[in-house]
């Protein structure tokens, strides 16, 4: 039962920690590694140690050396992250050091912590992703330790920034706190000198407290450990040479030193306990080096005690750590905004990889959508669908594959060249083992000869009739520049103009969001270039306008804005929504700048510095230009500085009229001037910003050496603000979930089924399956949201009820379980009515583990 | 017995060499770190891991990881070599990584090679003082392991050339073999075209064979592993991923290149053995990704012999490959003289370094007979010299310190400057140690407070009566240079004359000994360079001949040649040899040229491009201009190509003449000219030789940035050639072991013992008392040498008996052993007549254990 479940949980922990001392001053010692799963080196690369002429890391032996110390001295401690390295080295142990391990894990002495297949980019993951590698992380963790494996806690200790719906799936998860490293150097500055870099995060306005609150902690040295203390073979410092009779003798400087750290650290907190992380990217390959000066460390330092020190060290991890300040009872800061944009000075703004390769940052997206289709069709074709006359598919492949893309060096763009190619290798891997799934599924339902014909990249639907109306949307143009004047919403009859739009401009690579151009001169005078040499260009069209020959579902007019940035405006018949497809690229780079190109929406509406921006694809959050909601700003940049990620949706509003993009992928974005909301496209830069990738984001397409062309498409909504919901949820699930089209030679054959469903019945509008797929060989897993916010539609904003039963008609539902209790990171139920009536309130998502009668 | 004791070693080592494949290509692979005593850090620094910004090594981690690698699979195998670490990591570990430990020695599987304290300098080091240090480090391992602990191989794999003395003493220590890296380039080359690297070495002209026989063998790729195939952490070569469902997937290349490796090396060996060294400087601090490698390796590469491979690999140790040598039952070719000089390409010669730091060579000799003083008043003061007024003494510091400097780059001159520094402090802390036991021996003797002069680098015996006349020797000089222009030996009235003497030249430095241009240009331009650039400058007197207040005992007259140059040469009334003592710097670099200065000997002796330079202060070697004894030289630097080193002493003569200089620390020197002789006195660079070290040889004095200044002294002796070695034996002898001089206030109270010998009677002149030291606390190591070769003397050049007891008239002795039995790598016992009486050859050294009785 939970309650069993839950005493187990704490008896291990309390067990497992080691004790404190009460009047004292508490170091808590943390050792632990950060291995990104990939980023100047493939995620392969990193496992093995391959290529280190690029970066010396090798995580197959990260794990062999932790494991190993720690089986040498109890004392030791561990923590450990990335799921998607220790399932790959756990698989090559043998059962003897399998059986150590789990040992290790029962007693505390190896804790894992965030626990996901990677730890998640922030700004630029789709919440459903970022759901899905947790769950594959996590599910690994469940299987294979049980109770003692579970995270307790959120680690994010390298993202460039944190999102606020990222808290709150933590919160809904069940993690007990988050602790992160990077957050703007400002607002560190503030909570150092308010004693809040700890603090209770309440991550939704949608789901009632403390269904979202997280306790949240920021961590002293980014996930360093103290100068002077790195004991890695990455690392210089002195160790500790003990031997007395030595010249270099350094015991007392080494305790001296700690003690200064120590007590310095402790003026910025509010406890008698402090945290040190005792180690950093990819560091532990040979554990030995850490843990015997640390070791020496803890002895030398507490041997003071017996002449009046107040200082006292141990091992720990960040479970023992947020047990110490609970006991505390402390009441902590509530916060409820974010931490974007992410500044590590005062002209270092970490906003450009919001766009960052845009062409990845598609693939991924739709890579997600393909991932749920792949799911669906495995469900409901059963196990025939995964062996047959095409070979063996499976849904694994791209479900492992897009779990390792949501790494923070994966779909944040902010990798080298040659991993972000690896990323896209996975993916296309992971459709091929798909495709063969779709394959077979469609075999059985004809025999004949099938042409798929995959559309990567961008989705045609329909048509319209009027001529330049459709049936929801009327779009004018000037006739001189061809740009778009005037959008009229024919439902609601409003009407929004005179603005340019679109009005696509160009910044000179000085200008260029952080972090491209520090390395032109250092920040002071780069402050200097800045206000002199920006450069904003608004580039006219450089062709007339081109109205193409229309059908009766489309109207298609085409702008070209000289040789290398073109788009086209669509309205569609059956969409309230205005399509604009961008094409941008080669971006010239001959005069040796860099370039990035936004496209910059300027509209009547009365914005007043205020636009929204989504978090992670769902809840979306109120921004204020030149303005952070819990700190007295001092803007720096006035572009970079206002730049948010956008997932999936960003709005200006009036009180009347309420503009909304969607977009097709990840983007940064912002609104500089009143009634203006730019996104930025595309970028390519011919310098490296001095942040460890040690190249440009210089993207080549194919094999001649031009830059990258990328298409993307935005999705344009005008209403009413009491409205907006209503017609941007649907459109941006939409955008994120497109069809699988399938084409089969010369029309279906005679008695093919040409209708199907899944469902029995079709969900509330409100309601989302955002899961169906294989668990077990007799157990599915569902999750289902409700995809609205409060307050911000009336028919959607309340709560649903939903029959479970009614919605998997193929499988026959022998029980059912909340996720909560059987791998209990998940979502943990709530609100159960009977056996299959499930409540959904706003924002809330549910998942479900349904144990299913083998297929019929 | 002996012969149980060799018949378990025997068994030892057959049970634990892995089994080979007779009629496969077997592959040795030998696991081994390369650990210097000191280089680019201080021995210290290098333990530890301290100081790893200037270079990454820790040998503790070494050790620790090592062992725990090698307790997990039993059939990985390890080699150490250099007892310095080992004992300090030795005395860290508890009781139950000890016992562990000695299992593995015992089972074979950490093997120790060599053995010494360090792994000694072959151009720079005195026999006396390698002996001290070999048998320093023999001791501990014979001690703690005991036979199985016992090194079977030499193993000189870094040293920059080869001793023939060395081989000598590793054959008469007992090694089996003996392997070193690096030989001249020319002369390997040589030898892979005749399959000669594997060979034996007759190591004495005087010692009766087999008893200086060893076999001798030439590692592939010096103490490197193959190309491609290095797992160190500190190396990037690919690691061998075996998952076959990786893009990075490289069994198959990793086994075909070293297959491709394996076939190319056996065709430059004899037999179906061959070995790989894998491993190098400092490696194995995380040995697991060495050995998990290495462990897939030998899998994938023997499965391929199920489909017709012919190669067979195998974990291996030196002592292994030598076993497997012997069994194929060859004849090697022969080689009687040396490895020296060695030049790693055309225009690298490794020859500066036998006269760099030429205050440290003369420290490092001092101490030796420092050390051999000490450890002497040690024996005959008995355990209360050791502890008393003047606190506590001994001689173990100054061993240890000693066995330090011996050391490759140690007293060689070739580490940092801050490790010379090192080396001396240890040096000057070892005599503080002596120092106090020299006080309580005096002590006892007087209660008066004593004053105690040290007096480091130079020593004034005696003075000599009449005006130019010794009692031996006349010498004249030129009354308008000041310079000597006749030297005469009374004794035996010969004559040389017409010959500028001394003569000091100094060379710019583009014409400097290798390797310290080579920054200048690449090899190729070198060569022009130095043809075109080379300049050899006189030095004319600056000031008139100074003929100072003399003496009856000493003649001195003072030569100034310019401001940082000058000479005294003094005759001695009781020597026959002339003093000529030079006094060189701050060498001027005002320039921007580095220097170096030798003296030139020009005499009129017909010497035929012939002269001869000992062998580690011992056998003499012939040496030849421009011609190498075993291969057809292609001389490519006329100067540095003919350097050799100089430990003790150097000669040029004809049928009539010999003129011998004795040096008072290593030097380089050789005889361009016919009738000349050179020595290289000191030595100021201002560029780093691309070797390492990272910092030119650019000595400085005190704390101001002045450079050094040096002083030594040289003794000429002119001799027919048949009784030269009558007067260079003692000479030089006498030379290295100085008198320790001592004053007291007043001079000595009434009733002290004025003389005192601890002999009962004076040895042959042919025999030396080499050591005399405490052993344990009722036992004495005593070493007794025959100094001169065959054929060099017909008075001395004959066996020797010695009555033990009769020199040991301070303690009983209770029994004796010889040390070939006690500590079986050390000199075997011979010629036993009886209990007491020993017989000494011709440079046999021989060496006991004396059980003594507890001191009266």
């Amino acid at each position: 039962s939970v309650s069993t479940v839950i005493s187990l949980l704490l008896e291990s922990l309390t067990s497992s920690c080691h004790a404190t001392v009460p009047n004292m001053l508490n170091v808590h010692l943390v050792p632990h590694t950060h291995d990104d799963v990939g980023w100047l080196k493939t995620v392969d690369q990193y496992f093995y140690g391959g290529r280190n002429d690029i970066q010396h890391a090798g995580v197959q032996y990260i794990l062999d050396s932790v494991v190993g110390q720690l089986l040498q001295n109890p004392e030791r401690r561990f923590i450990y992250v990335e799921t998607a390295f220790f399932y790959r080295w756990w698989k090559n142990q043998p059962p003897s050091m399998q059986k150590a391990v789990r040992q290790l894990v029962d007693q505390g002495r190896l804790e894992f912590v965030n626990g996901g297949w990677c730890m998640s980019d922030e700004a630029t993951t789709h919440y459903s992703a970022v759901i899905d590698q947790m769950t594959l992380g996590l599910r690994f963790l469940n299987d294979t330790f049980g109770p003692c494996g579970r995270p307790r806690v959120a680690w994010h200790i390298d993202p460039f920034g944190h999102a606020r719906e990222h808290a709150s799936m933590f919160a809904q998860m069940g993690y007990d706190g988050f602790f992160f490293g990077r957050l703007d150097y400002q607002d560190r500055t503030n909570r150092i000198r308010t004693l809040e870099q700890e603090l209770l995060w309440r991550a939704s306005e949608s789901l009632e407290p403390p269904y979202a609150d997280l306790f949240t902690g920021i961590l002293p040295n980014g996930y360093n450990p103290p100068k002077g203390f790195c004991w890695d073979q990455s690392c210089d410092d002195a160790p500790i040479m003990d031997d007395p009779d030595l010249e270099d003798y350094n015991v007392d400087d080494v305790v001296q030193r700690f003690a200064a750290a120590a007590n310095s650290q402790a003026m910025a907190y509010k406890t008698k306990h402090i945290i040190m992380t005792m180690g950093s990217d990819f560091q532990y390959e040979n554990a030995n080096l850490w843990y015997k000066n640390l070791d020496k460390l803890i002895r030398y330092v507490n041997t003071r005690q017996a002449n009046g020190s107040q200082i006292n060290v141990l091992y720990s991890t960040p479970s023992c750590y947020l047990q110490e300040l609970h006991r505390a009872n402390l009441t902590w800061t509530l916060k409820t905004d974010d931490f974007f944009p992410y500044a590590d000075d005062a002209h270092n703004f970490w906003t450009g990889y919001f766009t960052s390769r845009p062409a990845l940052k598609r693939y991924e997206r739709v890579s997600n959508g393909r991932l749920q289709t792949c799911n669906q069709l495995e469900v409901l074709g059963g196990p025939s669908s995964r062996k047959g006359p095409f070979g063996a598919g499976d849904s694994e492949t791209l479900r492992e594959a897009m779990a390792v893309a949501q790494h923070h060096d994966a779909v944040s763009g902010t990798e080298k060249q040659h991993v972000a190619n690896d990323y896209a290798r996975r993916l296309a891997n992971g459709w091929q083992h798909c495709q063969v799934l779709y394959s077979h599924l469609q075999h059985e339902v004809s025999v004949k000869t099938k042409i798929w014909i995959e559309e990567y990249f961008f989705n045609r639907v329909c048509v319209c009739v009027c001529v330049c109306v459709c049936q929801f949307v009327r779009a004018t143009f000037d006739p001189a520049t061809g740009l778009l004047d005037s959008l009229t919403n024919l439902e609601t009859q409003q009407t929004i103009s005179s603005f340019l739009f679109p009005f696509l401009n160009l910044f000179i690579s000085l200008y260029l969001l952080i972090p491209e151009t520090l390395h032109l001169s250092p920040p002071l005078s780069f402050l200097h270039l800045f206000h002199d040499l920006f450069l904003s260009l608004p580039l006219p069209p450089s062709a007339p306008l081109s109205l193409l020959p229309q059908t009766p579902e489309l109207q298609e007019v085409r702008q070209q804005f000289g040789p290398w940035v073109s788009q086209v405006i669509r309205l569609h018949s059956n969409s309230k929504a205005l399509e604009m497809e961008w094409t941008v690229g080669p971006v010239p780079i001959a005069d040796g700048l860099g370039k990035e190109v936004i496209t910059r929406l300027d509209s009547s509406i009365a914005s007043s510095g205020v636009f929204y921006t989504d978090s992670n694809g769902r809840e979306v959050l109120r921004r204020k230009k030149d303005f952070r909601p819990t700190w007295d700003l001092r803007q720096t940049e006035p572009v970079a500085g206002n730049y948010y990620p956008i997932n999936s949706r960003a709005y200006i509003k009036d009180d009347k009229d309420q503009l909304t993009v969607v977009t097709d992928r990840s983007q940064g974005g912002s609104s500089i001037h009143d009634g203006s909301l730019e996104i930025m496209l595309h970028r390519r830069l011919l310098h490296d910003d001095w942040r460890g990738v040690g190249e440009p984001l210089n993207e080549m397409s194919g094999v001649f050496p031009l830059g990258l062309v990328v298409r993307g498409r935005l999705l344009l909504s005008l209403t009413p603000p009491a409205l907006a919901a209503d017609a941007h949820r649907p459109l941006a699930q939409e955008n994120v979930l497109q069809p699988l089209l399938s084409f089969t030679e010369g029309g279906p054959p005679p008695g093919s089924l040409l209708e199907f469903s899944g469902l029995q019945a079709a969900l509330p509008p409100a309601v989302h399956l955002l899961t169906l797929s294989q668990w077990g060989q007799d157990s599915l897993l569902i999750r289902l949201e409700h995809q609205f916010q409060t307050k911000e539609s009336k028919e959607h904003s309340v709560p649903f009820t939903v029959n479970l039963q009614v919605y998997t008609q193929y499988t026959h539902i022998c029980t059912w379980e909340p996720l909560g209790t059987h791998i209990h990171t998940l979502f943990p139920s709530q609100s159960i009515i009977n056996l299959f009536m499930v409540i959904l309130t706003p924002m809330q998502i549910r998942t479900f583990i349904l144990r299913v009668a083998p297929r019929r």
